[in-house]
């Protein structure tokens, strides 16, 4: 399901070396950048750290900051982190824009697993020295700090065993609370954010068979929606589907005049080795263009070459 | 620090042996399975578990509850846990209580490090199928929900570091909402719930610097204290002293008529392979009588002997 396309066994020394030499003298070799960066797993650009680090005795995503510029230069920061060290990167980038980017914290919360998103919690405290949960209560107001802490603070259960019991009377007090646009309320707060995710589906599901269509639906009919409905909204669309999500935040950032590359670079990155395969062909069904030449049309430059070679271009 | 006296090697087939032996034909051999289970650590019971499903084909702990009775039972039961483990039942017991029996759930939210309150998450999830969040979400209601929820989810910071500024500037914050009775308010949750327990300190002593006096005291002397108050109350004495605190729950257990076995077996079980011997020094100091003669004089039976073997009677 990954698009990435990487060599079976790289020395990871040469791969250091390289990038030293497209680093240095004047102007930087981009393209190498991209060669070699935009074909390597997890565990090799692990690999290619630590190797630039015993040979140089300097951090190589710190000689690539100083180096690169632009959305180019966050793609390939963003990249060259293991996954939960980005993830901590980019919850805090959310947590201390004005105002809150709440949908990735949203994102990252539902979508990863409850063990991803401990990793995440941990590589926090690790790189920022607080936890994410104290700056991100720190960041926001009831009563969306309570929905957004939530999300990112409990350990939800992740076994299969589903209570269709529980499911019915809980797809119930959801349909009180959507009818009163209580979309904060405690009780819709506590279904969502401390359920399982299976629990959660289960209720969703019973929600629709009862009440003959979506939550999501209601919600975006909804003419008074706020911030709390929203973030209901993206909530319940990452722990339905968060695939189809994904698909709609690229199309949204491209569609957008003049292109957002943030949440795009976002999406490619995080979903690059897991998942950007059924992304892309969500992409092309959805929008009757291959992604691929979606991007190359909305994006330029290293930037583009770049995401084009997350994206699967050899 | 710890009470507990165990012998350096003992073999676990031997031991699950005595404790077959102790268990079968009429009456039950209580005085082996104390001489035995008061005196092997968190390993050596382990081990004794094993051995005797290997060679018996069952658990010892059911067999034991079988043939145990009352307080002595009980007290077998949550020693012979993993420490994980027997936090989890007494989690899941305190929240399945009416009224929920708060204090133990601040008691094991605030005292246990993240790390240990993350591994009884886990033990949770795979002793009951279900997370402890939402289990306590689901037995309680606005505000104190909030406050638990809080206590218990969140994946507090661990370091040394404290910003003192932020220290003054929440010690006013809380300082405002006690002079307004506002035990719950949201401001109040999330200084001391998400904070790193170093910063809560830090906060707790700026207090005391600038007001003249600690919160408990200002809390204690509040003639219109109520459940959010005392639960706050709790909250920092366990994040500020817990020896200090568990001295108390002891001491309020023996004082009480008939005595209150299940907070005092709660202490002695969760503190006699760590700092038991702390609490029996601060408890002698403040009764002017040792904590092995309280216990002596106000239990009996068999879970007198047992209490007394974890207090370290040889």
């Amino acid at each position: 399901m990954a698009t990435l396309i990487f060599p079976d066994h790289p020395s990871p020394v040469a791969d250091a070396e390289a990038l030293r030499k497209a680093c240095q003298g004047w102007g930087t070799d981009e393209k190498a950048i991209i060669s070699i960066l935009g074909h390597r797993n997890e565990t090799q650009r692990k690999l290619i750290r630590q190797a630039y680090e015993d040979l140089y005795h300097e951090d190589l995503v710190k000689t690539l900051e100083s180096e690169l510029s632009c959305h180019f230069e966050k793609a390939v920061y963003r990249w060259i982190l293991d996954p939960q060290d980005r993830d901590a990167v980019l919850l805090n980038v959310a947590i201390t824009k004005s105002p809150v980017e709440y949908c990735v914290i949203v994102e990252i919360s539902c979508i990863r697993s409850p063990e991803e998103l401990l990793a995440i919690k941990r590589a926090y405290h690790i790189r920022f020295k607080r936890s994410v949960e104290e700056d991100l209560a720190q960041h926001t107001t009831a009563p969306i700090r309570q929905f957004l802490v939530g999300l990112v603070s409990i350990y939800r259960y992740n076994g299969d065993e589903i209570n269709e019991r529980l499911a019915s009377s809980e797809a119930q007090i959801l349909q009180n609370f959507i009818k009163e646009k209580s979309f904060g309320d405690d009780e819709v707060v506590r279904i969502i954010t401390t359920r399982s995710k299976n629990q959660v589906l289960a209720t969703l599901n019973r929600f629709k068979v009862d009440h003959g269509s979506s939550i999501t639906k209601h919600l975006r009919d909804d003419p008074s929606s706020d911030y709390l409905s929203a973030i209901l909204r993206t909530a319940i669309r990452c722990i339905s589907d968060h695939q189809k999500y994904y698909e709609k935040v690229i199309r949204q950032a491209l569609n957008t005049v003049g292109t957002e590359e943030e949440p795009l670079t976002r999406v490619v990155v995080t979903s690059a080795e897991k998942y950007l395969k059924v992304i892309k062909e969500i992409f092309s069904k959805r929008n009757s263009v291959t992604l691929e030449h979606a991007v190359a049309k909305e994006t330029s430059g290293d930037y583009k070459a770049f995401i084009l070679a997350l994206l699967g271009n050899d």
